[in-house]
């Protein structure tokens, strides 16, 4: 049996099955890497204000840089009976530099704000990561958005046919939500990054250590501002759970509509065999397998945010084991956002939009009724009068098995005298798109504009580093 | 780069991305050997009804029972690249017993109605184990009510003390909780436990089969009455996720109260060191650390109920792929609950009560405050008018810093005249609580056959073997 | 400021932002009829057992029935500033009968288990009534299945066309799903209809009650085995909770599929002017907005399931105030769940299924691919090779613009030698159907067994008087 | 029967359970005076663009005057038959100003669009709301902080006695909670609050409007940029009940301490009788209700987010009618979070801190065992092996049921040989605390440093007018 690092007043060894329940290592392996940047920080600083020596400083952060790379390359044997992924690091610097050099490392530290510190340095190295992700969404969405500009198809309400809109503007719309989503990372991130290193236990320490020195080393914004909220404080956590969750919902929303346009009845879309999946029994079958599980992990992102805020709800202060459940959760929940953000930004370049398809729906969707109303409305109709007009058009036509082209001008006198000689061409549907012209509607020059404003975001956001947006 | 089984129709490989995306072998493992349970008594039933001769029945239930094996002492070679757990063990068997062999036994059976039994088999499996676990942790907490029956202490409302009460009711209340959780868990199997085979992808088979000689080769107790609804259907799953965060809650509960009554403050208990863990900064620290975990596991109980809800909400018929999402949530679930359940009946007995700290609570509490009052009203003093006098009679006590013992009849009379010579008696906690002598109270002989019946459930659990209750 | 019944240790009043804040009185008036029931039961076994004389238990019943008229007529007097529901109950029986008389009624009797009866009884009310929506729900949906027994439509994996299917197969589907749900509920029942009372606050009473006369006066099957658990308990509102989470889930499943068959683009249903609605902006929409309600109400319920379990976790024993909070969810997801259920049943009769669009879409979808599969099958092709002949054959015709109808014997063999005579009649969608001829599967005379079964389910369920399946 | 405003196409009237069931005239009321805030606006700017003359539009602002004049005063005349909360407004504008005129007012604009910005101006006036109330318990926590900045007590971790801290330190750790809080708060309304009149049902408007004048009058930050988005999207309600919800998480911590500091264990704490309850039948109970059920609503919130997550998974664009439902979760989510911040502000000073239980609770908590840990350090002993030598100690005394306090000079040598003279002065809790001297430590500078931050953290947010933080 491994020593244990406290037990001095205990009599009897731990039991095993409790060790395996207490034991974190498997998920943790994911902040190895930064529980090694945050010790290089902190013996660095330890170093400077002279609380260890520069020999044993630099033996130390010798030590962590060969640790370093024996995680990255995956050579660093773990030892799953050591509790955790730092008493792992902690005697393999120890093996590399002897027992009382290693030692010093833990002076004026407590596991619970080192963990504290590891974890945003986490979020931190992972949601640059996400935020290059949604960018390459973002990408992928106005590249498509650009290539068609001139593709019109119906936009919907209520899942009908409502009114006609270009597809580049509803790409755009989905666009809009994930640069939502990135704004909000960043938001979250300046909250997030500061350091809690130097909060010890919960009271901070007696040693005379230089808590912004090792923030300045991290890059870090700064300092937190008290040491016990530091160690019982888990709302980046929370906060990053509960982006995720309303960035999976767009996602959701986004596979629903390719799932939905992929069908035979919509017939939209085509996405490329790469991009799909079959089926061992219909050899007919062509399922749009990613944009579904895209969709069915939102679930599983809803319910990591879910299991954070039960498992905070109603701790005192400040740390308690509970919160040992919070890694988990936060660990599935990015790999998933992760995957799906890219996957699906993949994807989108391997789906054709089928005009021919768009352009029937169109047709049959009496998209231009209210156009029609509208045009009563400028012969100076009342809205609410023109509106019932056109309903009883609309009725008649579904009667008569007619789309609204169909009609001719004293078809529609029949129903309102007031139908001017133009009446007709407020029914085109490209003139129709092309008359909404303000900002944020689908008129022509205006989503050409909303398309170079858009990649002009992109570039800011590249020009910034990623982490931040406009 | 392995050939899919639904080639036909596709020009273009499968993008790598999507591949590792798509893929449920990690975790379906669980199921592996459920899969194999399935397709052994679809072999022998095709075999039954002439489907499949003899031979090659009997070739592939050799192949399966070699496979069980190998599963069973892990040398099963697992091939990530094989999409899922399925398809690896149909190229097992196939290597095993020749393609055409192998091939005969996907004869009127789909994906999709073979996982929908393998996730019933699992259950089955699963839950006859967390049944007996239920029923240890029952037993720990009936055996220490047992050992403990003439222990006194405070019952708690709003976390004051409010009323005495033998500990081993208090303990048997929680008990009163898991055997409900046992409950909840044979109905759920009850409704789970039919077989859905022979449901094809979503229409069923025109092959001659016997879908309840299937059943009845599994011990299922019938067959499912709808094709479609077979590979529609989460419900078994919906099901066991609700009991199992209903009994988490329990269990965070029961936690709840080992961390409290373990704090110096209460001081009522003492757990053995094996059940406890220290701190790497602290000394003197003995934490909890069990009971705070499974505490906090109950967050993740939740969302993994949570996350399946979220996935099935709106969902369309049949299959779709988002239902993959279905298992990891249930995996997760079920191996946290479990572990919850075995190391919490595992603790039980290692925690001692001091019924020193326990009877100084009782000394303290004017719990039988409300005695006083009741014997007001059995000399005809209305109950609100007695709930007044104790009341100022305990403000009194409180100002001057005194217990109910520390007054004398005289005392009381001062505050109302009809307090009898046998006033003092009713504030002795133990008649207090022999007093309550009806069924679910804590007299001392009622706890007693409450012990004994208690323990006559789990022996008529047992019996029946298990995943039923009385 | 009105007295309050617990006033005697206090010195200063309540601050009245607090009374705002901890009243429950608003919500609490659905439990009001329940409270009366409780107490008129209470006062009988009381009365029976000697404790209150035959005079006073008349008196307090005749005072108690007036109440109850008062509320089912609407005419009681609610004083909000009574703090909860039970003082208003209790200050009116006062005036009614006197206050001593009316005083009596709390002999041995506690908030705690009042409260505790008094949802118990409120669940059984309710969820009788939620099982005749089902029933009733159940019903459309067998009676639109029978109307439509000889429509054929194409069944949906992946919301691709998979295979033929009866429409009337797929109805039956989500039948089942609600006479799950049906049976849910009665197990739920089984386990809640038991009577709390004589628990008192925690600790039961001294008083010589009957606690199972009451139970017997009230309906109920038996009392509670621990009065501790009795009041800390709320696991009946947990299991409501998750018993109508899954059957919202269900509901959102329908909707969804109404939503989808409403929009243009399937085209499968016409909904009655009724139970839709149109656009104040354009005039050609006819909008589902009920199913898309229903759908989106499911979030509701799966958002008071979650309010309870968060608020539950980790509360130590026994009554905390947080459990004042257990009702609001309940409530809103009895009334949520209810109206669902009640508006659905009623709008499925509304809905027409437009055979022509069904017609041409089972043309259209290659849906018996796999039967041309299953024929080579039978002409002794192993089913991979049969399979994979067969997507070629699809892709041949999507590539062409063909439907499988259009191609020949001859065609076909050049893609295989093997094809049949009779290749041509195992794509006939009706023969596809019928072919199925096994329990559960679409065939003509399954499903007309289905529906018998399913009227008989129903009427035993009518017989048993609603709360109980078979 | 009251005439729709979209009945030209539908022949049968509305079924009225369909009326009832879809009707959000109860909820929205919280919307209606921002639906007129958002009307003046859009009046105003039809007016300065020309389309609607100046007569129409005084009339119509004039009417919305009068509007909102008996909105605010309670006398407006709801119509629970008119369908919602808009039309009853727009029915009443038509009274007071004529069919014709108050017509005009819904040129360029529909339902979609409407709600949209009332929902944003709601969010505006209740978050304002909401950051006044946290500015209120920052501003109570920290002046109980200064009240207390002498007073020492035992820091917790997993609820076991760790580390000496100030009273005002634990206090402040509280405060930096609710200062994120808000910080989230004014970056939610960053995002939320532009506007997107002009968007239409979908896709904007033909008529020349200025959609930038309208936000400017409404003082908001700018226009969406998407019409398509701006109907679609929920973002802005999402992330409120995220931060909602963490908040609520906050308060659940800071009430369990309430909670357990006012039992009679603990005893660290009384709260005046105002902010107290009575049991109506234990004399002796004082229950701290209002922090028990501010603890138990965060679970109202919680659900409440996760009502809204679910409603919004995996729907299409852009605008469905499940989205009705968004707004219930939000109306009991701010009304719940509002009332508990205001009740525990308020509660916050009626807290008095017992120093004698505190003091008592030091003295016997060991927990200045690591300061004699840091003394071994500071002679040269290895952390590790002083933490060792320490847990002996601490196993000692609880044997022997002494405390630190009791043991001497050579006491502790007997230990180890390396104890200093001045060892015993490391064990003093007011020294203890005060080495701890860094920036976020106990040390008495520093915190009264903390202090002064914090007030001027809450000034500034004062001058920038609330929705704002350093």
């Amino acid at each position: 049996m491994v020593k244990k690092p406290w037990g001095g007043r205990f009599e009897g060894p731990t039991d095993a099955l409790v060790e395996a329940f207490t034991s974190s290592i498997e998920g943790d392996r994911h902040i190895a890497i930064d529980d090694v940047e945050g010790s290089l920080a902190h013996a660095r600083m330890l170093q400077d204000v002279g609380v260890i020596s520069t020999a044993d400083g630099e033996k130390i952060a010798g030590g962590l840089r060969t640790i370093r790379r024996e995680i990255e390359t995956g050579t660093f044997a773990w030892n799953l009976a050591l509790e955790d992924v730092h008493m792992n690091i902690e005697r393999r610097l120890a093996a590399l530099v002897g027992d009382d050099v290693a030692g010093r490392l833990h002076t004026a530290r407590s596991r619970n704000d080192q963990v504290a510190l590891d974890v945003r340095l986490f979020l931190r190295r992972r949601l640059r990561d996400i935020v290059e992700k949604l960018v390459a969404l973002e990408h992928a969405l106005i590249e498509k958005a650009h290539a068609n500009i001139d593709v019109i198809m119906p936009g919907y309400t209520h899942m009908q046919r409502a009114q006609p809109v270009r597809l580049a503007h509803h790409l755009l719309a989905y666009r809009e939500m994930f640069a939502r989503d990135r704004s909000r990372v960043t938001d979250a991130m300046k909250r997030a990054l500061v350091s809690p290193l130097g909060s010890g236990a919960l009271a901070g320490t007696p040693h005379p250590i230089d808590r912004e020195r090792v923030a300045s080393l991290l890059g870090l914004g700064g300092v937190t501002a008290n040491s016990m909220d530091s160690v019982a404080d888990r709302d980046a956590l929370l906060e990053v759970l509960s982006v995720s969750a309303i960035s999976m919902i767009h996602l959701s929303r986004l596979s629903e509509e390719i799932v939905l346009f992929a069908s035979a009845e919509f017939g939209f879309i085509e996405i490329e065999d790469a991009f799909t999946t079959g089926s061992s029994m219909m050899p007919q079958k062509k399922n749009p397998d990613v944009a579904e599980l895209v969709r069915g992990k939102c679930g599983r992102v809803v319910g990591d945010l879910v299991s954070l805020l039960v498992t905070m709800k109603g701790l005192p202060m400040t740390y308690n084991r509970d919160m040992q459940e919070d890694k988990p959760p936060l660990y599935d929940s990015l790999d998933t956002w992760a995957g799906c953000l890219e996957v699906t930004s993949r994807m989108i370049p391997a789906v054709r939009f089928r005009e021919d398809r768009l352009s029937n729906a169109l047709r049959e969707g009496f998209v231009t009724a209210t156009e029609l109303a509208d045009h009563l409305v400028t012969r100076g109709v009342p809205f609410r009068d023109a509106h019932e007009v056109v309903g009883r058009i609309v009725g008649h036509c579904v009667a008569a098995k007619k789309t609204l082209d169909d009609l001719d001008l004293e078809a529609l006198r029949r129903f309102h005298p007031d139908f001017g000689e133009d009446a007709l061409e407020w029914i085109d549907v490209q003139r129709a798109v092309d008359r909404r012209d303000l900002i944020g509607g689908p008129n022509r020059a205006r989503v050409a504009a909303a398309i170079d404003a858009a990649r002009q975001d992109l570039e800011a956001a590249f020009a910034a580093g990623w982490l931040t947006t406009t």
